[in-house]
């Protein structure tokens, strides 16, 4: 898994109340959390660490990993980990593999066929091999095109086209009166993760769905296809899950607790991340014959795709039968584990990650940020052997069965959920890499550092640092003066909250661990995900060809792991955070403010005859019916938190302008253990024990991936998803949840500014 | 030609002084412009007139007109001109023919071959016929495929995509570093007039051009195809002239005179009109093998159209022989005019008028229109009978040559431009019709008139007036809450101002004679626009099937005839008329505003890096060159003169209010001859006798097509166009010019507003 395609638009996004000033002058300053003395020779051992990853390993890494297909329970998948082992050993780490057995089916009959309503079709389901490409021919050992997790089934009706297969696409289903009730649903990729589209389908009493990769998203009308270009050929098909994963991710029969050989598993039966309904993907070149067999109504302007046919909505005449049934093993998976003991605080522990699986031979997802990542543990050792001794445990991890469900990092995370709680400062995860921009994810008391770090990094085209290519691409990108106006103004970049879609989501959403994010792109388009075209002869001609990008994260990810575990005080700021949780509530009151205004309105347009006027005999809608106008909500529990979070993070500044002074003399003599072991905390208090409603595994109260988006964060999302969905008395009761965690985080704040003031 | 297809979303656009309230009680209420009493009379009247229009006839009528192709020069547009003439005299009305004789193209060679960059093809530039339309087979009659006032030529160079071909798309492939100098280009239809395509891409450099139609907008994409659907099949081809109107419409050789016999003529080579590269239109099956054999940079996003093939800019490899050799003939073109002589003030005319020619059968264009205007001419024939006496002149004209340059009504409004300027009340014009809302753009001085007949008139659909039905569509498309409230709160729907594209340009931009353009629309889509798959079957299949909307076109535009012929004081009024001159001269401070900042913005990012930043090296892009910030121009006699027309405007409304009373015992008893003869001339005061800067033909000061879009408008042309193309001093030396002429409009209005109060 990867979320790229969708990561491009959402790098740095970015008015703060920065501790420090311009960056401009960041070399005559102590890096944050340094005095000054540790600050001049941090950025030795820095400079060290960045000069040392090399292309040319990054390449042959990538060779090797990506030589052939390594799904979880496939041979290579163990090889690979027992590689990844072998070279964090020889680079002087201490390394183990930690295994969980999982639920992970893989597919034992596949069948999509057009038996009525048009010429007789039968799906090829199969993605042919391509000359030029060698481990493209790897038939044996690749895993046929399928959804994991799906439903075993066997179904036979009418076709409807839903578009994206969104809720709102089934709103305007329901205004245009078709119904997908006993129908198999044809939906394309994108704009929702894939789970999301069966799920909302089964919702609307589909019986079963297809989902298709449109050449207007993810084929020729974005450019030249594969081989002779970068994008999806007609018959390349996007494998991936579609567990049910806004509800838990990771293993679907042990939510909450590691899959260890004896661990109590649920009956797959009710294992609630399972499909309702049968769901397979296939490719353009397979829809085709469905999509062109399809009548009825025209599909509106925005749900027709690239196919060079009329776009019809159904149902039927196009009658498909559609099969699918799984074998259902328990397979093993291999995280593999690498440990920098801290010399200092050996319990304060700094978490870097990427996976290693992949759906096919995945040279891009995962392996190329797999490969920085191992490039970073050589660096490591190197440095190791040079002297250096991080402050605190650095631990290093190669997931396993990321592609299926993030089953490696959930099972992991949650295994040894205490023991993260207790000691995991942060954790820093990448997946895909490709050419471009950096790309910065994740919490927001890690926003300064992480504009920190991006100030440090050179990059590879235009020789500026990739924070400064990042505010400049955001002003070009500005969509109006006052975007703008804050871009510059603003000492930081923003950065996006994190939803799912990566190792991250267990870290950060079920154990409260503050998470970044990284990786370049948006100069490299594609049309190769979790195809068999994935692999080292694609990336190695259209991505990051010359693996200059490779070294880049390899450096970013180095220097923020570094950074992290070397600092005296650890760089938590919270004068961005305050200012980035006053903005989602302003969204907040801005969207129920809005959802009264769209009701009101929608119910004077009805009274004065607004949809039966403009109805078009030829092609009648069913009008909506009136709605009671939502109530207002009372903001004050959030608005007050938000101001003594605001509040807390000024006393904290204060608190580091005055340890900050004289050199930083404070943070080199004093002890600081509590104020880190608060600063660590500061994450966990955003979490409560009984989590979201109706889906507890999710604990943090501030990011979470939307119910109905699957990777695209709500932030808030008790609040934001109880609004959205309409539930005034629930939106007012996680109003006052939420208001809670927030006054707690500002004690906790104040607390830790008022050890800091006093530390000696 | 018509603009339907364009209109469709410009029907009444939605803050007035309107002198009166409510329209919820306009049966109790006086028509504007007469007494209690006639008023009375006059809705008796009306009433009768829409009671006569029969959708049997008009059927019977368009299956008569559309048998055979029409163009000009054929013989059936002359069969036509003398049935029509006929027509006219059945019902009892006074008419004549009148001819004058234009310079013609008709196809003596076509040719478009790919010589060299794909596999071997030559268009076939064809349309097949279809079995079950019967007049699609009429091949003998039919006007090949091609572009009326090509200039001759024979060039083969490599192609060059250049989307709509307008000025933007020309930026965006500067920043591309492409460049069309020596290249023949090809561009798709849509986003400006034809006409606009060849002449811009000559500015650029381009030898040749070729138009074809996309499937994205006109073809597959948007519908199922002729004749299984309404949209335009793979072979199917837009006709259309080239010549560049937006100089001057009519007859290339005549301009500013009547074209008749003995007219002093310009040689063919000095006509400013005829395009200056050949070019060509082809079908969407005869672009595929072209633009599938296009390589180079892939287009950028809003560049790509529907036909299933990666859209590359070139230029080349693909390279094109492009052959355009012309037959040059003078040809007689037939006007039908017929006349009802008014019985008080035979020397004010109310003109009506559609064109009959086609580019083939053209049942919808211009068919569809023509026979509502016969309907009308019928129903005035029979009130003529039953003792109905217009106290105006009537005059209703059937139009020829519209389609290759509004010839007939060109040469009309130019040859008795001296009566026309002395006596028009007005021109209301239709071209072809549909189902759907009623569409009305022209003179506002009519607002509030069209709205008043909109008032009046059923929809055959809902049963609602079409006012409503149009007020409450207006609501459903809102873009904003004040733009919604405006349209709640104003009583009259705003009406578009007109640019060219059908027979009102002469009348209006020419003569100055106030004009209104009407027309049914907006639920009937369809791709056979000036293709021979315009006739009576498609139309019958998918039009307005039961001519329930010709209907209501007939009965619009008797009743708006009738009701200017009846009037005792002229329905002419100045509060929604200086309303929206004050939106236009917001409009241009707003523009002018808008090129300071964005030029600055632009400035600074230069400044910045921005550019250089952003740039992608494996797409390198031309980063634009720093720009002199505009002076700020002096808006004050526009919004002086701005102000006077609003005060004067006042004047006008309480004489008006004055005149009303008593059930309007003023209106009924005074000579209103010297107000009505200065409401005539309100128009021909919007007018100049020097005309717009470097096109002095279009004489309105408020209302011209663009010089760069040929058929949209462009408001306050001189001021407007200014500013875009960067011409600071002409801008304020428009201001002033045209602050002149509404100052002078003003001191019409007061004194007119004077008349009215002293009229005895």
């Amino acid at each position: 898994m990867n979320r790229r395609s969708i990561v491009a638009g959402m790098l740095f996004a970015g008015v703060s109340l920065a501790p420090f000033g311009s960056h401009v002058i960041a070399d005559e300053q102590p890096l944050f959390g340094y005095s000054a003395e540790s600050s001049r020779t941090e950025r030795q051992w820095e400079e060290k660490l960045r000069a040392i990853p090399s292309p040319e390993n990054l390449r042959s890494y990538m060779q090797h990993l990506s030589a052939r297909p390594h799904n979880v329970g496939s041979p290579y998948d163990k090889e690979n980990a027992e590689w990844i082992l072998a070279k964090f050993k020889e680079f002087g780490l201490e390394a183990h593999i930690e295994q969980f057995d999982v639920l992970y089916p893989t597919p034992k009959e596949r069948v999509i066929e057009l038996v009525d309503g048009g010429p007789k079709f039968v799906a090829t389901l199969q993605e042919p091999p391509v000359p030029q490409d060698l481990t493209s021919n790897q038939q044996n050992e690749q895993l046929p095109t399928y959804h994991a997790y799906s439903i075993d089934g066997d179904v036979t009706a009418p076709l409807v086209y839903v578009n994206y297969g969104v809720p709102e696409d089934y709103e305007q289903l329901e205004r245009m009166g078709v119904s997908v009730k006993g129908a198999i649903v044809i939906a394309r990729y994108f704009h929702s993760w894939r789970g999301i589209k069966p799920k909302v389908a089964a919702e609307h009493g589909a019986i079963g769905c297809i989902i298709y990769s449109d050449p207007h998203e993810d084929g020729y009308v974005q450019g030249d296809t594969f081989p002779n270009g970068a994008w999806r050929p007609k018959d390349g098909v996007q494998r991936g899950s579609v567990a049910d994963m806004p509800i838990y991710p990771g293993d679907p029969l042990t939510p909450g607790v590691g899959a260890t050989k004896n661990a109590k598993r649920l009956d797959i039966k009710d294992a609630a991340t399972i499909t309702k309904i049968p769901v397979l993907p296939i490719s353009y070149g397979d829809a085709q014959p469905l999509l062109a067999a399809m009548a009825g109504r025209v599909a509106p302007e925005g749900w027709r795709g690239g196919l060079g046919v009329t776009y019809h909505i159904g149902p039927g005449p196009a009658k498909v039968h559609l099969k699918v049934i799984s074998n259902w093993p328990i397979k093993p998976v291999y995280d593999v584990i690498a440990k920098i003991p801290g010399s200092a605080f050996p319990d304060e522990w700094v978490i870097r990650g990427n996976h290693h699986d992949a759906w096919v031979n995945g040279a891009e997802d995962p392996t190329s940020g797999m490969v920085a990542v191992l490039e970073e543990a050589r660096a490591f050792g190197e440095l190791l052997k040079s002297g250096w001794k991080p402050k605190r445990t650095i631990i290093l991890c190669a997931w396993d069965g990321e592609e299926p469900g993030l089953l490696g990092s959930t099972e992991f995370a949650e295994e040894h959920y205490d023991d993260l709680r207790a000691h995991a400062v942060a954790y820093v995860n990448s997946d895909s890499n490709g050419r471009g921009y950096l790309g910065v994810e994740g919490s927001h008391t890690l926003e300064k550092f992480s504009n920190d770090v991006a100030h440090d990094i050179s990059d590879p085209e235009t020789k500026l640092s990739v924070w400064k290519r990042d505010r400049l691409r955001e002003i070009a990108g500005a969509k109006s003066a006052d975007q703008r106006k804050e871009i510059r103004e603003r000492a930081d970049l923003r950065i996006p909250a994190l939803g799912s879609g990566s190792d991250y989501t267990a870290f950060l959403q079920h154990d409260g661990v503050a998470s970044l994010n990284i990786g370049f792109g948006g100069e490299d388009g594609g049309g190769i995900y979790h195809s068999i075209y994935d692999d080292f002869y694609w990336y190695t001609h259209f991505s990051d060809t010359d693996f200059v990008y490779g070294r880049a994260l390899a450096q970013t990810g180095g220097t923020a792991v570094m950074r992290l575990a070397d600092a005296e005080l650890l760089p938590f700021e919270f004068g961005d955070f305050a200012d980035t949780v006053q903005t989602y509530v302003k969204e907040l009151k801005a969207l129920s403010q809005k959802t009264q205004d769209d009701i009101r309105e929608r119910n004077r347009e009805i009274e004065e005859g607004v949809f039966k006027a403009t109805d078009d005999p030829r092609h009648p809608l069913v009008a909506p019916a009136a709605d009671t106008v939502p109530p207002h909500l009372n903001f004050a529990p959030l608005e007050n938190a938000t101001e003594e979070l605001a509040r807390s993070a000024g006393e904290y500044r204060k608190a580091l302008e005055q340890a900050n002074a004289n050199g930083g003399a404070q943070l080199a003599s004093a002890s600081l253990a509590d104020v880190n072991h608060l600063l660590i905390e500061s994450e966990r208090k955003l979490t409560t024990s009984a989590g979201l409603p109706n889906r507890p595994w999710f604990k943090h109260q501030l990011y979470a991936p939307g119910f109905y988006t699957g990777y695209a964060v709500k932030t808030v999302p008790a609040v934001r998803e109880a609004i959205e969905q309409k539930q005034w008395r629930q939106a007012d009761e996680a109003i006052v949840v939420v208001g809670g965690v927030l006054r707690d985080e500002a004690a906790l704040i104040s607390s830790a500014a008022a050890k800091l003031a006093a530390a000696k």
